[in-house]
């Protein structure tokens, strides 16, 4: 089974295949499954920029693997251009840095250095499969028996080492009979929901249907969602929370209607270093990708668009963070600060 | 100029030619601008169901001049499979039932029927695009100076005899400088702001972007949303509305960030009979709509959906509800009644 990932219960899009690196083109499904290679850190770049690989964990692990690249071409050569080049592929996410952060600690020129940096970024992939699934253990709890989630955007297995973070606490959720049915929003215009989201869902075995993102307020409306789970790019130092275009508005309809709204996230993804949202950049992609789907174009051709790629939730619409380390409720602060902490303190009585 | 209309302003999707209907194509726009002829009835009924026409007061048109074209064929025979074929097309929008209504008025058999019906449909064709400019002068003052106006699918000149019921407000409000951009949400799953709404604010030189539907709220959050306009497809007695799946959502977004959120309809589309939204029926359309975008696949094929056509947005969270009568205000009960009453003795003292 070439989707299997370390875990047997879960797959990964991210593989490490005779010295070179394999994405899942997320592109292409759910209508094909098809591999992209790449042999160079450049490749890797544009994979990531294409979103051949998308989601904030995946991001980083796909990052640390093309450092590893450019290091196996040059033992002792300066790497500044591949760490460069790796961190302008996706401004948001702020794994991606921490990931490359963690591959520049063992990056010291040396005969070993390539495999020092492929040991990295493996350790890197493994530990974040392990994370969600610590995640999924501390957040599946939250849900109520026969839970119907609504979630948003991939927050998946797609978009993580494995299992995922969102979908790690459904799958949980799951695995424990809680859940009777996740409603997957479509998620323009990259269309993960429907694309990835259901089709990983499905492919597990857990009953998902998609609706359009503007359905959302109707479904909650109806009685038909329980709570709200969501992935996250960035998470401020506050509790503010960037994600996939369209979370702050679920986040005030899940307000609106009394819901729990919660986002799952590893402890790579809190960035202490930025106070709150406002400070978080939001990426801006281009126009294509709301002005057609596929071939068709749906907007006039002189007609403009906008494209954000992320929006920003403020914390105090946030019911619960849940990471690795267990369950955040606000106000935020320091708990994300414990957290990070934590997580550095483990990192060196580890190392 | 084939789209121009009644008054010179503007255009109808909606034209009576050589004894048959003709209607744009809309589900070829913003790429193609094709007409479909229909010269029987069952052809106006198919073309309403599939969305050839849409939009409550232009289905209430195109259906009257269906009921004209069966008369055109008997003048004496029953009418009653024609009525109940042309009201079987659409369950949400009550003006196609005022309007088939109106035409069961004159519907007597003699040897005039045929014109008498036909000139039911023009009268009621040229009332509408009427009542939009009314709508439109009534409700533009009601944005303020540089607005930046948000609307939902299309309530526009294509949704109507002309100039729109939202869309006329913006329409009337850029006549007078009060405009400095809409921003129209694509309104998935048929995309009538992207294709429609976009489309005709465009050819009108309104400067227009689009949005998919879950960017609504950051572009609220970040300041740039000065009011929210949209149209209505029914009006319960106690002010709740049903219109495009996505309304209830952007009522709401508007709600939180303190923005008014404008809704405009002729008095057709008040139905005192339906006490509130509840007992509004929602039309369940088509999966393919969810699941495919032209050719482009987009949800896994073993993956379900679902596809209601409208919401129903509360009374409480309307700031203002405007007809061709006037602005209402809440509670707007006893206003509906009004307009309601007023539109009646109108028709009476006029027949």
């Amino acid at each position: 089974m070439s989707l299997l990932g370390p875990g047997e219960d879960t797959f990964t899009p991210i593989r490490w295949v005779d010295g070179a690196l394999e994405l899942l083109d997320q592109r292409q499904l759910p209508v094909d499954e098809t591999w992209v290679r790449c042999g160079h850190w450049r490749a890797v770049a544009d994979a990531i920029r294409d979103m051949v690989v998308r989601g904030a964990p995946a991001i980083g692990i796909a990052a640390a693997y093309g450092l590893a690249l450019a290091a196996a071409e040059d033992s002792e050569g300066d790497l500044g251009e591949a760490f460069a080049g790796l961190a302008a592929t996706r401004p948001t996410a702020v794994n991606l840095f921490w990931a490359l952060d963690r591959l520049q600690c063992v990056s010291a020129p040396g005969p070993d250095r390539a495999e020092r940096l492929l040991a990295e970024a493996q350790r890197i992939h493994g530990e974040d499969l392990m994370m969600c699934q610590r995640m999924g253990a501390h957040g599946a709890p939250l849900l109520p028996e026969g839970a119907r989630v609504l979630t948003h955007c991939n927050a998946g297995a797609l978009a993580t080492g494995g299992h995922g973070t969102a979908l790690g606490i459904i799958r949980s959720a799951h695995a424990m009979g809680r859940i009777s049915q996740v409603l997957a929003d479509e998620t323009r215009p990259f269309l993960q929901g429907a694309r990835l989201t259901a089709w990983e869902l499905h492919r597990d075995g857990i009953p998902v249907r998609v609706i359009t993102d503007n359905m959302a307020a109707h479904f909650m409306g109806q009685g038909m969602v329980d709570a709200v789970v969501v992935g996250t790019d960035r998470i401020a130092a506050n509790g503010d929370v960037a994600n996939k275009i369209g979370t702050y508005g679920l986040a005030i309809l899940a307000h609106h209607h009394g819901l729990p709204f919660i986002v799952a996230g590893p402890t790579s993804t809190i960035d202490l270093q930025t106070p709150d949202g406002a400070a978080i950049p939001i990426e801006q992609r281009p126009d294509r990708e709301v002005t057609h789907v596929g071939s068709t174009r749906l907007v006039p051709e002189a007609v403009g668009v906008y494209n954000p790629a992320f929006d920003v939730t403020p914390a105090g619409l946030v019911t619960a963070i849940v990471t690795e380390q267990g369950v955040l409720r606000p106000p935020f602060e320091a708990g994300l600060a414990a957290h990070v902490a934590a997580a550095s303190a483990q990192r060196e009585t580890t190392d």
